[in-house]
């Protein structure tokens, strides 16, 4: 072991370090249990828990059989641009802590949808989405962005326009295909039963709030997912070769001041909304919650690549992002249970888009080396109008909404016609947790139910 | 500081990341503590709470006073192999950051045990076992196999049968100590009221359930110790020379895939079971979480030294053993108020067991620099009918099983000779939180109690 | 990258150590969030839960624009001894690991406060003494314990009486200045409605109980406290030059001692004296908890410079101030909703004062390198009368209190003659929820409020 090199001694502590990220990452599959779990109602809580705990299970599975052969497979054996990779699989790959890290990933992206559809999905859809999403959506996305073989990929030898898009850590290969998926899901299923239609189909005036049975769990979800993206944001930095310490510490300040400028700017930008409106000034838990979530959302792409300032920015625009898609999504009746759509998708969209604007120089010498296409605001002050970089970006927004849409909409459309999506309107009533899963807290002996949950 | 050798930072270095691991590992304290508050039924709420937080309090003094002593006292000063140490009482030994590692561990161990005995127990009956377990029982396991003086140890000099049992970071140690005394003592402890027997002592035709009170907290317990595992399982790679961060990152992968394995075999297969008997399928939380669990234990021995694809293997075959325990339990009428038992004992055999079969040459390698004695399906392979790692590992099942059974059994009964262990009927009915600790939801008044809390 | 120097690799891979400790104590924030949502009625949960999430959202913010600057600016261009820093606002200062690890600090000082203040305090008031505690009081207390420039700080090139004041991770710049605002705050607030008085205001025999509404999650909030002060505790150890790994696992086993014998301690000590009192025993965890979290506090300021004897009777002090200072404020009718002040005030100053007793040589050469002045125990030992670092402490202690109380005390006097201070009778009655948040489990449509909630 004495003649072990100084580099291989790094490297494992590296490895090491790898563990304890994608461990932190992989508790975030708490966080979205407690946001679910506090944002249902009691009677479906149960059903909500099974599939977080499945995707973090399932992910696992389908992530070493097949989603890391797609996404990474192959990419240190040849520079060739790919649109999946095609070895190693039923395999880890060459390197156990990149597998690891790269598959709480996945399971992550998978877990995002599981919020939207709560309270009225089947058990079989649910299996059947989550594995089509671990196993192929998310694999094609990463591959794309984020191998050395992919299309868009700022890791490709040779890149797109020079540059390539960056998503650091994820905006749009983690959070925006959940939250596209999400969105064509609940379209295709439709909202929940009495929240936005009442028994006779006829639009009701004003949506019908159902309210989660623990804002407590909510709030502890919220908090654990920010802190397990003190591990997605700055672990994404081990991925680098060098200042791997540096690069994480930028990481980590800003997605502190981002969760915090945007849960600020979403709470007070609703107190002043509704005190105009209603004349009462409401400070609402969950508008806060939310926000801080859209703008972790929104920082993920450029955390290490940003001045503290534009992370203040990302994170007060994201809640503006948050608050008006959260409204507009109302307004067109598509029901999203936890709000993953505003938070995950228009946030995801909008992190990758702030990286074409704000990737300061500086930042990107320390985390690439290189910093020949930043973002506009520094284009623009070197006196140059290059907008390479955020070309790179708008393309992998297009490409990541563009390859979801294709793939998931037949699959959700496919899985509604065989009648394998959306619980029937007794299951629902009732609850899942009764209908699925034999019990409950409402279920009070052989096939009675409680008057009260049916009502909730 | 600038002469300080390259050693002796890199040592330092790892100090650190003990610390790190053990925080994890003390966190899964928690996790032990919501799976048990979400288990029980509220008027016992207030009780589990106490014993889980008396394990982590209660363990580190026990563990400062004389646990390390017996279990790893002079271990760096004789080679000789002994039943336990003798030196070392009332310190933490010669270095602060294995004493903290260690200490995470037996706190582990002991809190298996409160879950099984929840909702019955004194708790005069509680604090005599958890100090002995802590004090006694837990060391001398310890001693046995992961001291360098241990008869069982793969650490020892001169190793049992050249080989020396594997428990990499204790299916044995941790899990099967606390199982099966989890066991004796529910054997001893008898079911709870009306769980097999009616108010005149006859059979009920089939057990009641007690559904706990909070399954959003059982899938948050659950998903706080999968987390703490990755401290658990990784962090052990620490107490190893080098190669930590390779090492700690195939147990990493290990114990994703065993963990989601564990989970979905227990699910699917209950499903199956269910359906053919009763023609509904249900999807159980409880199997699912109580299978990845199993998963989670049975890894833990080899979670360094199995191929993935074992690992998978090793985490159906989990399920399968956590399902069968579990049913075999209730027909014996042995109630665990958590599935402990099954989870922690039998997985935890399982999982000493399976290093015998799976223990890769390659991952050996790796782990401890020698790979003379393999896992037989590796053994076969190579034409070789060597089964003394097999061996090895059995003898230390039998060893655990053993002391346990021989020191627990004696005591449990004469704690109930003495009428400290079982509370009595009328306590265990208003439900422990009134009758020990003053108050609960439970409690309206002076000497007043709610009525549902006594006939929850 | 292959030329870099050991030693910048070194301090690299601090920096990404760095973000990990610091994510562990942001992770805090979750712990007092559910130390409180347990711990309050149903009726302001999520008046409880915002605050805790605004008080990270709120600190990051303020600490990034003039936090940092008052504590730090600048304490690396001038060895001058100074009152605030006034360079570097609007700035993370030249070290990013650096402000995120202080940023959680400040976080967590102001979260201590809203504990106290719960149930009764309008949300006006909240957001201006949250941003006055982060933005000015605190940064003072910082800047003079903890900067190079500091009057009482051992890190001053000239110490006060050759020896400065040692407040290893924060006993006093945290807990202590967090704890005593608390006070001064609750002493202007007054008590909650009936708890200390009846409806004619005319004082209550007994002050009547407002049992929490979830003893799990006050449970689950403790112990995640206790694992994120493994981050903030040990974390220190980092800002130190050499040894980071060996005083850390100090830190960490100091912790887990101090931790364990306060709960203890408290908790049969409580046992003894109610049983004296009123002939039944009753084992009581909120005794216990908040005995662990006073032992974690005390702990906090020498964790890395006490033997280990020593950290078990700080823990066990700590449980007796604990229990002494709770009943006290009692009697003398002052409110603590969560008992903060007795856990973060009086723990906080015996924690200070702690190390002016025990702080050891040999640890103390390991951490600062130098030993020359001593805790007394060991200076009697030595022959010597020094007492220069009891004199540090206790002139640290002095100034933390005097400084918080001539800035908050008047601050809080002038919230309250502004009427911005307390919610009104009927709010308070109805709780906090429906009145400032729209909601909450209490509302059960426009403007009607559920019975039970107002009766609670």
């Amino acid at each position: 072991e004495i003649e072990k090199s100084q580099d291989a001694r790094d490297e494992d502590l590296k490895s090491f370090l790898f563990v304890l990220a994608g461990a932190m990452i992989f508790f975030m599959q708490s966080g979205f249990a407690m946001v679910c779990a506090g944002a249902v109602r009691l009677k479906n809580v149960q059903n909500s828990m099974l599939k977080n705990l499945l995707d973090a299970c399932g992910a696992a599975v389908a992530f070493f059989l097949v989603g890391n052969a797609f996404a990474f497979g192959g990419q240190f054996e040849t520079t060739a641009t790919t649109f999946v990779g095609l070895s190693e699989f039923a395999s880890i790959g060459p390197s156990a802590p990149f597998w690891f890290f790269e598959y709480t990933f996945s399971a992550t992206s998978v877990t995002i949808v599981a919020g939207t559809l709560a309270e009225r999905c089947q058990m079989v859809a649910y299996l059947c989405y989550s594995m089509f999403l671990a196993g192929i959506i998310y694999p094609v996305v990463a591959h794309a962005l984020w191998s050395n073989n992919g299309f868009i990929s700022n890791f490709n030898v040779d890149p797109f326009l020079g540059s390539g898009a960056i998503d650091f850590a994820g905006s749009g290969v983690v959070h925006l295909t959940g939250g596209i998926t999400a969105l064509f899901a609940t379209l295709i299923l439709g909202p929940r039963r009495g929240r936005f239609y009442d028994a006779q189909g006829l639009p009701l005036s004003k949506p019908k709030p159902f309210p989660g049975h623990s804002i407590a769990l909510q709030l502890l979800g919220t908090m654990v997912l920010w802190f397990g993206w003190f591990g997605f944001n700055p672990g994404s930095a081990l991925l680098l070769g060098g200042n791997v310490g540096e690069i994480a510490a930028n990481a980590a300040v800003s997605t502190a001041l981002a969760g915090a400028s945007g849960g600020i700017a979403a709470l007070f930008t609703n107190l002043f909304i509704q005190e105009r409106k209603t004349g009462e000034p409401h400070f609402s838990l969950v508008m806060a919650m939310n926000g801080s979530l859209s703008g972790l959302v929104a920082i993920t792409a450029g955390c290490a690549l940003v001045e503290p300032w534009a992370a203040l920015v990302i994170g007060i625009v994201s809640g503006w992002v948050y608050i008006a898609s959260s409204e507009w999504l109302i307004k067109l009746r598509i029901d999203d249970a936890v709000d993953a759509i505003p938070v995950h998708m228009f946030n995801g969209i909008w992190g990758m888009i702030s990286v074409g604007i704000f990737a300061s120089p500086d930042k990107m010498d320390v985390t690439y080396g290189v910093s020949k296409h930043v973002g506009c605001v520094y284009s623009w002050a070197r006196g140059s109008s290059d907008a390479a970089l955020l070309a790179c970006q708008t393309l992998a927004v297009l490409f990541i909404v563009g390859w979801t849409m294709v793939t998931v909409f037949p699959f959700f459309v496919w899985l509604n016609y065989k009648g394998w999506l959306r619980s029937d309107s007794l299951e629902e009533l009732v609850g899942l947790d009764i209908s699925y899963h034999g019990g409950g807290p409402g279920a009070v002996g052989d096939g009675e139910v409680r008057k009260e949950y049916v009502e909730a």
